[in-house]
């Protein structure tokens, strides 16, 4: 199983193509993306989504905004990249991979001095592949670091979309369940639908149903009920940026689905590759939160649900406490009961 | 702050008038019942809803279905009436008040031999007024006997809609929230929007904000964030069922907020009437839980957004356990830390 979340199409007078999510499962519908605020647009509005993609979409996306710009010399091109760089950042707040994506494609920058524009560009893009390529290895080496957390038999929670569409296209959360269904280990998992976006319903579903996985759709305030009777017997969720100690911020939901796990005694893992660690945070406290929209709250399938005028609450993330976290699978392996000591000694040198 | 959610107009020859409450924010649409297969229909698609609201809702169709059956004699009233309350019966499985009133019908209807069809049907219609009255007037004791446990500056979180919609008029867990209100104090109250109905978002949110209080929408995965965050200080919600030992049926989703406020320590309160207890089960584990269509889940607002074919598991109450319950709120009084005891003590006999 995997998806092609976000390519590169021909050389560096192409441009990006990516599935728009919001089309899912629907439709599958592709985008072009051909400048920066092309690919703002596409990031804003979760045409793109899941950290690690929000990171490949970024550097492919400084990519189009260098060229765009034209530069004629090295030093107009490092302009326009911070230029671009500034206009990528603002799209979205919390996954840290974006702005892990855009510093070392600023790096990269640096390093490139010397080969003249055309050839700096073509090294930006081919760092672009680079971090592309690498996610893909990353997300295969999650699954398999993690398959074996799921056992015959399971009833495996997930909440929001950790899936390839997330990626570059295998996965970090649904890596690991990917990885175990492919180890011959037979389970069901359980997708949260995951309001207000619907990613569990249409884009986590529509995923394992494509891999021939036992998939139940459940809505949000049903998990409690889920792990109350039984059927729910672990948990795997994805990340959007990992602080220092194992704070974890993800989709909104994730935090109440961890109490419950909790609750009931119920391993809840997280599974994340190194870009999305935030080793210059010592906790959660310091994540911004993304606020969203009050329509995607209101009007569910673009229906008006709600009544006119009402005040709405958007998180669009909340954070874990580390404690509360099983394990953390990473391409390194599994931090267990993470802790600032354990992140530091797995993920502290890349 | 009180609505007419189900009202008989006219006298034997008349027909209830409901609220279809399947319309509401959007539009203010009476259904007119005519006979029980019309109300049976409107108890299950939901258009009467809220376990009070139902009683009084079954007790009205049961006029009808007698009438309907039109019987030459007060055996056959009697057999009419049967036929009628299997049918109602055969609606919705959870709410206990529905059969509470089903029975007290047929009760009444014993007592009322001798005075012949008409005058039975005309009793048979009193008896349902009475209980359509008594319910107003338990839920304002609910109200009173609740405000006190709503301080100002609260957040109350409130899941489903416990409001006027769900009863005669004016709610169980909004009547504590309407009489704090109507008695000066200023707080605000969160309204999980309840997937997959969405009572929350259409309905509570609407009743609120017609009373004046300060009310904020939330999906029912941001209700844990809320209660981290400090925004939420309070719960109360309504009930379906209340077993003996205080374990708690209510809509889907209660289950984890209960769990989620024991996490954060925040007080959780349960409120409704005597109607709502079932002292013939021993603890929830008897209470039977209603499986909705996969349709509800996979289209909200009527638009497809999850895959076909996907399996749906979609119960519409949970069961929360009597230990994670502050206290209930009845129309006699405030049942604290509710055991089987207490529960005996304050409404064994009623």
């Amino acid at each position: 199983m995997s998806v092609d979340t976000v390519r590169w199409t021909g050389g560096v007078d192409g441009y990006a193509r990516l599935i728009d999510q919001t089309k899912l499962p629907g439709e599958l519908v592709y985008l072009e993306c051909r400048t920066d605020e092309e690919m703002v647009g596409a990031i804003k509005r979760l045409s793109v989504r899941g950290a690690p993609a929000i990171g490949v979409a970024a550097a492919m996306g400084l990519v189009l905004g260098v060229r765009e710009a034209a530069p004629a010399t090295e030093e107009g091109l490092l302009e326009a990249l911070e230029a671009s760089k500034a206009r990528l950042a603002a799209s979205r707040p919390t996954a840290v991979n974006l702005f892990w994506a855009l510093e070392r494609m600023a790096q990269k920058a640096e390093v490139l001095r010397g080969r003249g524009v055309a050839g700096m560009l073509e090294g930006l893009l081919a760092e672009a592949q680079t971090i592309l390529e690498e996610d893909d290895a990353l997300c295969r080496a999650i699954g398999s670091n993690g398959a074996h957390l799921i056992e015959n038999g399971d009833g495996v929670l997930t909440h929001c979309n950790a899936g390839g569409l997330a990626t570059s296209g295998y996965g970090t959360a649904l890596a690991v369940v990917f990885s175990a269904h492919e180890g011959g280990r037979r389970f069901t998992v359980y997708a949260d639908e995951t309001r207000p976006l619907l990613q569990g319903a249409r884009l986590t579903t529509w995923e394992l149903m494509q891999a021939g996985i036992e998939t139940v759709l459940i809505c949000d305030d049903m998990a409690a009920s889920a792990m109350q009777s039984g059927r729910v017997t672990k948990v795997v969720v994805g990340a959007d940026r990992i602080a220092g100690n194992g704070d974890t911020a993800n989709k909104i939901g994730t935090y109440g689905v961890a109490v419950l796990a909790r609750h009931h005694g119920i391993p809840f893992y997280v599974a994340a590759p190194g870009s999305t660690f935030d080793l210059s945070l010592s906790d959660g406290g310091g994540i911004p939160i993304e606020e969203r929209a009050a329509e995607e709250v209101t009007e569910p399938g673009g229906v008006r649900m709600a009544p006119e005028g009402v005040r709405v609450w958007s998180p669009a993330f909340d954070v874990t406490p580390a404690e509360l976290i099983t394990g953390i699978v990473t391409e390194r392996g599994v931090i267990k009961h993470p802790n600032a000591k354990k992140v530091r000694a797995m993920m502290g040198e890349r």
